[in-house]
């Protein structure tokens, strides 16, 4: 008989595909589980797959009372309560890097994008207005990346190709991490310090308490009336009220976005904008990404069954 | 006395303010010089401004019977009758190198927003069909660039910067060109070839003559279903209508274009493909690359008037 797994989070079907060929997969599609089964068939789950930006805490974790490892689909595990899994000796494990290079991908994207005034652009062309020579204040020269300033804001697996990527274009590259790693960009101990000297900041930081809403009204000011501010992490991270008030007053120049405070969900304060670019959290989603992922979680489902350690645990 | 130089492009006034401050620009702003200028005025110009785009022929220089030096505001020439340039002596100048990364630049947005689907997720998040969890089959995952074969076709200024950028991308990059250059990548000497290996590729090649249509029907197949086309060259390199053909009926997978083969103009028929990203012939369009671009037609004119040779020949 193959092991029961409960899915948590919503994931599409074709995500799980492969993972229900080995597993006896119970989906709960985002509902409360208690909800979708029985206490009797949730009390035979030993591991869970969510996705690490929903939020799971230790009242969920007692509906399923033999509960021992919750993987994360993703690198993300900011929704888990990492304190209460551990009194309760549940590993966790996510995807490392999985899904890095999708997720710099995208980053690299909303910056040229919304730099370039694609979206714009695109639209000057299918409406006729190129044809028809009409000027467009939009279509203005705007600052190239040769020499442009670009602070990546965490270094960690998404960090490093961001910061890869931003080189190629003949960028100067800084950073700044909770410490200095062995990368060939300039370090600085500061996130005020990296947003006074940037013109476009990545936010490529892990979320968590302690990065909630470090993006506020005040960074922004900071990051200045040519600046850009792109988010690939988590929505958490950006006071999004903020951002709203320091686009429509010209604080900041754009933003680039793939990730929002809550979510499926962008206000029409943001989707109002020209001067952003708005992708619905698919930083992650390519399909050789997914194949990644997926691997990641068999092999942590995988070990955990074989009464292994997980190969990929949240440390 | 300023020399007089006739401008015979049409160019925003924005772009020839620090040209105009040394020389007197007689500006035909797009229109046949002689329906602006009288015989008498045209006959004391020695030099001349255009766009390489622009046909500029031997009937036209005929007009200027002391034209000296013709002076392209970019790196293209391909407008200009060299020959019947050669036959009177007239140099011709043009401005190398000036705008390339920006046009690299604007071909990796293209590669970038086409095979992400960009605009289809922007409009996913604006519409609100993402809040309201509709499913959208164009916010499939696609494949994603480590790995992912991209084809460089011209491998001068731009090309190179294609490449460099693409290979941080973790892309599997290769090239053809009239001969193998001195770069770290695959050579491929023929097109045909480079076309049946890539998924991706990517147009930058000098215009003329010799590449006039030749991404026609069969290269197109070639390419193949899941394969992207990106054009920063020049519209002419592409039979413009094979191409609607072939996004029409799926022989390719989408296109990025920010040329045509009439500017500016993007055909209806083109602009109704949802799996396209078109910009209007911006590529070189950044504050950077327009300083650097006048930087090379001062040059151009300074060493003219000086009686010295051009410092940024056509050759």
């Amino acid at each position: 008989m193959p092991e029961k797994v409960l899915i948590y989070s919503r994931f599409p079907k074709a995500m799980m595909l492969r993972i229900g060929e080995r597993y006896d997969l119970m989906d709960a599609a985002g509902k409360p589980p208690n909800e979708m089964f029985t206490p009797d068939q949730l009390a035979g789950v030993r591991a869970m797959i969510t996705a690490g930006g929903t939020p799971l805490g230790a009242g969920m974790m007692d509906m399923l009372p033999a509960l021992q490892a919750i993987v994360c689909y993703g690198t993300g595990y900011d929704g888990v309560d990492l304190a209460a899994a551990a009194s309760r000796k549940i590993v966790v494990g996510n995807s490392p890097a999985a899904n890095a290079a999708s997720v710099a991908d995208i980053a690299m994207t909303l910056m040229l994008a919304v730099t370039r005034r694609l979206l714009p652009a695109d639209d000057y062309v299918r409406s006729g207005n190129w044809s028809a020579a009409k000027p467009s204040p939009l279509m203005r020269p705007q600052p190239g990346n040769p020499g442009r300033r670009i602070g990546v804001y965490g270094m960690g697996e998404i960090g490093r190709r961001i910061a890869a990527r931003a080189a190629a274009f003949e960028m100067d590259v800084a950073y700044t991490s909770r410490s200095k790693h062995d990368v060939p960009y300039r370090y600085v101990p500061s996130l005020e310090a990296l947003v006074e000297w940037c013109s476009v900041l990545m936010i490529a930081v892990r979320a968590g308490a302690d990065t909630h809403h470090v993006i506020d009204a005040a960074m922004m000011k900071k990051l200045g009336p040519d600046g850009y501010l792109v988010n690939i992490s988590r929505g958490s991270v950006i006071d999004q009220a903020a951002l709203v008030a320091a686009l429509a007053d010209k604080t900041i120049a754009g933003a680039g976005l793939d990730v929002y405070e809550k979510e499926p969900h962008a206000p029409d304060a943001l989707t109002a904008f020209p001067n952003v670019v708005l992708t619905p959290h698919v930083g992650g989603h390519t399909i050789d990404s997914h194949i990644a992922m997926q691997d990641c979680v068999m092999a942590n489902l995988d070990a955990f069954f074989a009464g292994k350690p997980l190969p990929h645990p949240v440390t």
